[in-house]
C-alpha cells in the first residue's frame, strides 16, 4: 500500500507517519520510485503500536524507540528481554531521581518494611523501590500522611491487580507473545486501569454525596 | 528566610525556584532590598507542593499553574472546586482526543456497557469515559484483546481502590482539606499505587518462575 492508504487504515496523518520515520520508529517502505514507497501489513502493525504507545500509553518518543529495539532483537533471551522492556517503561514513568534527602531516606525505610511485611520478592535495585520511596516522601512533605499511611491497603489491592497482569502474560502462547503482552499491559493496560479508577471514584463520590448528581460539574 | 534557606529546606535548587517564580507557580517574596527577598513558611509549603506535583506526580507546569489557581480561589464552592481539580488532572493525564474512528466508537460502546453492568453513576461528559474507550480501542488494534477482555476483573479492583480514595478524602476535616487531599491522592497517590503494582508484579513473576531469582535482571 502507499502512504495514503497506510494513513487511512491506521488513522494516523501522513505528516505524523513521516515524523515517526524520521524518529526511527517506523522502518522505511520499499521504494518503488524516487518519490514513492510501498508499505505492507507489518508497517501497519508497527505504526498502530507506535501510535498507541505514544498517544494512549503517554510514552516519550525516545522510550518507544528503545522499546522497539528490544522487541526487534530476535536473539535476546525472552526472560531478559521482558525485564528490559519493563525496566524501560518503569524508568520512563518514574522520571529522574530527585534529591535523596532525609524524607526520601525515611521513605526508603518504609518501602523496605513494606516489602518485608508482605514477603515480596523484589530485586534490591528495582526502580519501583525508588519511585515508591519518593512518592511516600512527597506525600509526607506536603501534608498527605493520611494517604501514605494507607500503603498496606493499597498494596493488598496492587497485589491482586498484579496477579491478573501476570496471569494474562503467562496465558500467551510463546515467549515473544508474552514479552509483547507485558509491554501492552504495562502501558495501555495501565491507562485502562487508571481510567477505571477515575470512573469508580466518580461513582463512589456520587453515592457518598447521595445527591443523585455526578460529582464532576 | 532568604532564597538560600528556602532552597535548603525544600531541597529545590535556587535556579529551579526562580524558574517556578517566572512560571507563576510561586508568589514573589517580600522585597527587603532591590536584590533580596524574604520568604515565609507559606512559600515553603507551596514550593514543596509544586515540586511534588511536577517531579513525583509528573504533571506539566501549565497544569500545576491551573491547579494552584483553583486551590487559591477561596470564594469557590468546594464541591465545584473538587470537580475542577480532578478534571484538570484527568485532562492532563489523558492527552488530547485521538481520531474518533470505528475502533474508538466500539470502545465507547464497551465503556457504556461496562458502566451499565456495574451500575456506576458517571456523568455523560466525564473525560475518563473517552480515556477508557481509547485505551480499549488501542488494545484491540494492537493485539491486546486478551487484556481488554478482562475489563470487568480490573473494574472490580478499581472500585475497591476508589473506595479507599474516597474514604481518605471524606475523613479530612474541612472542605478545603478535602479538595487538597483529593489533589494529592489523584497525583502522588496515583504514583504510589503504580509503584506498588510494579513491585507486586515483580514478586508475582518471581514466584511464578519459581527460580527464587527476581524477574528483572
Amino acid at each position: 500500500m502507499r502512504i495514503a492508504e497506510l494513513s487511512r487504515r491506521s488513522a494516523v496523518p501522513v505528516a505524523t507517519i513521516k515524523y515517526y520515520q524520521r524518529e526511527g520508529l517506523l522502518p522505511p517502505g520499499e521504494l518503488t520510485s524516487p518519490n514513492q514507497a510501498r508499505y505492507d501489513e507489518r508497517h501497519l502493525d508497527r505504526l498502530r503500536l507506535v501510535r498507541a504507545l505514544i498517544e494512549v500509553g503517554r510514552l516519550p518518543v525516545a522510550t518507544v524507540r528503545e522499546l522497539l529495539a528490544f522487541l526487534d532483537q530476535s536473539e535476546m533471551n525472552p526472560h531478559y528481554k521482558l525485564g528490559k522492556v519493563l525496566r524501560t517503561v518503569t524508568a520512563a514513568r518514574s522520571g529522574s531521581p530527585g534529591e535523596a534527602d532525609e524524607a526520601v531516606a525515611a521513605g526508603t525505610k518504609e518501602v523496605e518494611a513494606l516489602i518485608e511485611r508482605r514477603g515480596w520478592q523484589v530485586a534490591p535495585g528495582a526502580p519501583a523501590r525508588r519511585t515508591l520511596a519518593e512518592a511516600l516522601a512527597a506525600l509526607r512533605r506536603v501534608g498527605g500522611d493520611d494517604i501514605a499511611d494507607l500503603i498496606d491497603e493499597y498494596a493488598a489491592l496492587a497485589e491482586r491487580v498484579a496477579a491478573i497482569d501476570l496471569r494474562l502474560v503467562r496465558s500467551r502462547a510463546t515467549p515473544e507473545a508474552m514479552v509483547y503482552g507485558a509491554l501492552l499491559g504495562e502501558t495501555l493496560g495501565d491507562t485502562m486501569f487508571t481510567a477505571l479508577r477515575w470512573l469508580a471514584q466518580e461513582d463512589a463520590s456520587a453515592r457518598a454525596l447521595d445527591t443523585g448528581a455526578p460529582r464532576v460539574p
